[in-house]
């Protein structure tokens, strides 16, 4: 509790005069004003979370983090539990959607056993930190204890702290859990206040009736352990799940070490929404990803005032959204370091209308 | 004109029977069927289009092509005119928004001088095949004749298929010009039907007073010159310009040819509207890059039933969102080439819900 305290603690806002002197160069950039939109403000938020003039993304990381969830045995996914198991040595493997997508932007992807009901014993690239081994059903008590959703919070911050340390500038997020866009909805209910119908979808693909066991579920759940959404912590441990709390805890280390965050779909922002209840300031670090195609995840953004980059019906998670979005967050700061400005390039700015 | 002909005859729609091959193989890819939402179109759309049940995407070319406007006469422009030729230079040292963008997605970038008023001479990596010398004033006649709208077309098949025999497997457009949204909101709103005033909108960025004169010009074009909406020629010839003809022919050649064509922005989707119009068949060869800023886009899209890929408040052109668009449909073909399969991974593809 210690770590996660000074943590939130030492996180401050972002210096907004360092918009004005990124904006400044940007709009001095063969370019009209502004025509570069949403990848100038890419560029002016990095130069602002970094206070650096001219911030470098050579080196990016997505954190997958995976964990099992009790609250399968309701049925409220489409695939096996197993299958989260499976996955993890397929990340391992570099096979997974995440892997692809990852090499493709040049980011390294960590894989995180946060709470895998699974021993995997010593495997080359897989980082085990469990703080839980799978949660308990939340539909028959809570998920965690407040000890564990602490130790899952300051699992992230840890990771955070060292891939700092190891040159790191930028953090994607990802998950592997079965069963957890359930979790994920719960906590977006309590959280945002909106009806657990409103933030439910139906997650890798279950049919219209398990949609309805899966609302029910969640309701029952919440009603069962009364989460108090004044205490973001009380919110993870009763009705969260192990990877969602190492989100949470990797935005926390990464803001107090004004590193950016880009936070992938669903599950992810249900994470970063546990890390603004805790410090909103995290927000001014945080880039959106995209919108994903589970209908709670708009809610959650827009609790946080955030706008997502990309919209392309994606619903997959382990941090494939994040990867995308990086290539995208790196062509603003490659516009801001690499376009030449009228005087170098002899090209009028006279504006005439 | 025989080449325009010819080519236009040999376009042919593309074999959906593809998009079933395409899909089963994404279906047993380690992720819930269809989670990786337009990725999957994306990838599904390259095999169709290419016949291949493996493309690769190795050599990438964005086409940037230039040619001045005698409408800027008429105010329309926030910038002097001379600064189409100043950016032809910045293009050719590197220093402009497309050859950042598109060096970060690792295409080409290749300058043509389609119709500049400006002799460059000899110049490392400039393309010259000047089809007019800026096009003519249209608010007093005519912008082209109709041998000199074929010999941009003309231009743009050529392009294509020394490209497509070169080896190049995808081809971005792109365009700069002082003064061209202008005749592309003169197009659209022919080829649409739809209002000026509806598909005029402040470019690069004039006042508020300018843009009312721009929607005037326009209207008072198109009054005089009669452009016939049934003829796509007649139209890029009165109302036209000689970059917005050379996007046109590229797509034509580039269809002919079953290559793929991610369209820029606004001005481009003009020149993709000619091409449409011309035949059809075109659209199936066809990726919308980006939704622009400029109010007349959407409109043009929807008539072609295309739907963009990012929407990020861009409106710089140049070729700078297919530059980014190449980036993510090279995302969705990387899926479907490298993510392992469930039987590979040893990963459950039971559904239980």
């Amino acid at each position: 509790m210690e770590l996660l305290k000074s943590t939130a603690e030492s996180i401050k806002r972002i210096d907004e005069g360092f918009y004005t002197v990124a904006q400044k160069r940007l709009d001095n950039l063969t370019k009209p004003p502004g025509s570069l939109g949403r990848l100038e403000e890419f560029a002016r938020k990095l130069v602002a979370i970094t206070e650096n003039k001219s911030p470098m993304l050579d080196k990016k990381v997505v954190f997958t983090f995976a964990g099992d969830h009790g609250i399968t045995e309701e049925g409220v996914s489409a695939y096996p539990r197993e299958v989260t198991q499976q996955m993890v040595l397929n990340f391992l493997r570099g096979g997974a959607g995440i892997n692809v997508l990852a090499r493709h932007a040049g980011a390294e992807v960590i894989v995180v056993d946060i709470g895998v009901d699974h021993d995997f014993g010593e495997l080359d690239g897989l980082v085990v930190m469990k703080a839980v081994r799978g949660t308990k059903n939340f539909a028959k008590g809570p998920a965690m204890s407040r000890e564990e959703a602490v130790r899952c919070i300051e699992v992230g911050i840890t990771l955070a702290d060292g891939y700092a340390k190891k040159g790191y500038k930028i953090f994607g997020t990802g998950e592997m859990g079965i069963g957890n866009t359930t979790p994920s909805s719960a906590i977006a209910a309590v959280l945002t206040g909106m009806s657990v119908a409103e933030v439910t979808g139906k997650g890798t693909g279950i049919s219209d009736a398990s949609l309805m066991n899966k609302i029910k579920v969640i309701e029952q759940g919440i009603q069962l352990n009364s989460p108090d959404p004044s205490d973001a912590l009380d919110v993870l441990a009763k009705v969260g799940g192990a990877e969602i709390g190492g989100i949470a805890g990797l935005i926390l280390g990464a803001a107090a070490r004004k590193l950016p965050v880009i936070i992938d779909g669903f599950i992810s922002t249900a994470g970063a929404l546990i890390a603004y209840c805790l410090e909103p300031k995290t927000r001014d670090y945080l880039f959106a990803a995209h919108r994903s195609v589970e209908v709670g995840h708009k809610a959650m953004l827009d609790k946080m005032g955030l706008h997502p980059i990309l919209d392309l019906n994606m619903r997959l998670g382990e941090g494939t959204g994040a990867a995308l979005a990086i290539l995208l967050i790196e062509a603003g700061l490659k516009i801001y370091r690499e376009m030449a400005t009228f005087g170098e390039a002899g090209v009028s700015d006279e504006i005439i209308n």
